[in-house]
């Protein structure tokens, strides 16, 4: 056995066997058990070609982290030396400084986790702020951080809005992308976040009176940032707004935090399974997959 | 700041504090905030000694296993270059080896993981099955396993019962210890496991019959074996039955199991925190600390 695999944790399934299509690199499962003790067994297929592809979004990442650990520093026993780490939505990543002295730079501590232990990272629109290139992050591993804003403009162009809205300056690069994929013009707000569900958003001015408008952003996590900016965009008079977003990092509270600022739809990839789902990752991923085991 | 302090992780706190005491090294807590995104922000006091011992013990591990990675990882930077890791329960080690291949042997993996990020370990009553000796897991890593059998047959000793009984063979040795302590005669029964609930105990031959015994075991977890054996104690006329044990690491269905097998009371160490906790770990820990960190 000598050609790539990819090797799926059961929570990516759905993904890993889109991309697994789309890429023509065969899928095998990972199999996960619970001990009663709350300790995890990781099984993978007993023998591995010497390249592999590991797939696992790492939402709500603590107990994602050790069990890829434990599959990850299998890898190399059961025949894979080089192991791709194709993680569309990558944990830790805003915790890239001590913001209060004391604190634990996780961003830096995952990182060396996982330079130690694949050989290539994949991802998608990592939520960088201080440190502007997910390469600097590494020093064995070969990053890559892949942007869905083409396809999500690809998706809003099928039915195109009035308007784009980013929500902070750091996006501004991301929704043009976005905007040059459906040809909308764009417009980004000034984000001033106060705490972990406080933030105040300050609207530029745009002719938003009767418009429709997509709110585009790389993460949707307490919802906060796009509910404020709903809320403006309605009391500046538009006529609709919905949400497009590459990772939708949140549960039932935040989509009801959603609805009551009156956003008729959140559309999202699949880099974290979610009822919001409607663009793949899959030709992305494998366009890239099949660039690093080739 | 030269002296050594003791950093507790919150769910270690009452350990902690009572280790603070008998050892007289100064207690300082770890602070935890949850995101709500699943992420863990860790915060240790922002200037350490060189020494520093960190308590927590790793019972439903993978959380905590993140977490203390984020604190170990984080000390040298603010001035703590020898790490004490002070975990009186250790997780994942029963997985040490591959028992149908492909699985991740996880009990190497985490010992990989400590040995790279602590200078010392001191834990208590390991469960250790095919790697005999502790030190065997680690390269760098000062690792002690500290036993509380003498603890628990000091315990057992102001009220002693009949006999003791240790469920299986290879107990035997930490048995006698107890038996030792509080002077009572011991047998040890033969289990046979057939997955994770299902165990056959085989009971020795003794004068069961009208007697107080105490079954001692390393680890109450799923509490079939316990359970099991007083049902068979019980079936050969015994008067009454106990339990003793270091490290009750179980919940309510657990503690009706026990209750509907006949058992009358349960005791453990405070190695994790637990309705049952009755013996001290802190004298045995606090002897152990001042020797590592003299």
């Amino acid at each position: 056995m000598t050609s790539p695999v990819l090797l799926a944790f059961p929570d990516a399934e759905s993904l890993a066997a889109r991309l697994a299509e789309a890429s023509a690199v065969p899928l095998k499962p990972i199999r996960l058990h619970r001990f009663p003790d709350g300790e995890s067994l990781v099984t993978l297929p007993p023998e591995l070609p010497p390249q592999v592809a590991l797939v696992r979004s790492l939402h709500h990442p603590n107990e994602k982290l050790v069990e890829l650990l434990f599959a990850l520093a299998t890898c190399p026993e059961l025949g894979a030396q080089r192991r791709v780490l194709v993680a569309p939505y990558l944990c830790y990543m805003r915790q890239d400084k001590a913001f209060a002295p004391g604190q634990a730079v996780s961003q830096r501590i995952v990182a060396e986790l996982l330079d130690r232990h694949a050989e290539v990272l994949l991802t998608v629109d990592p939520h960088l702020h201080r440190v502007a290139r997910l390469e600097a992050l590494f020093g064995r591993l070969a990053a890559h951080a892949l942007s869905a804003a083409p396809l999500i403009g690809a998706f809003l162009a099928a039915d195109p809005p009035d308007w784009l809205l980013g929500p902070d300056e750091e996006a501004e690069q991301w929704t043009a992308a976005v905007a040059a994929a459906c040809g909308v013009p764009y417009r980004v707000a000034a984000k001033v976040r106060r705490g972990d569900r406080a933030v105040e958003v300050r609207l530029p001015a745009a002719p938003w009176r009767q418009s429709r408008v997509v709110i585009v952003d790389d993460v949707v996590s307490s919802g906060h940032t796009v509910a404020e900016a709903a809320r403006q965009l309605f009391a500046r008079g538009a006529a609709r707004v919905e949400v497009a977003c590459t990772h939708a990092l949140y549960g039932e509270a935040t989509a009801e935090l959603l609805a009551d600022a009156g956003i008729a739809r959140v559309v999202s990839t699949d880099s974290i399974p979610h009822p919001t789902n409607r663009i793949s990752l899959a030709p992305l991923l494998a366009a890239a997959l099949r660039e690093c085991i080739r």
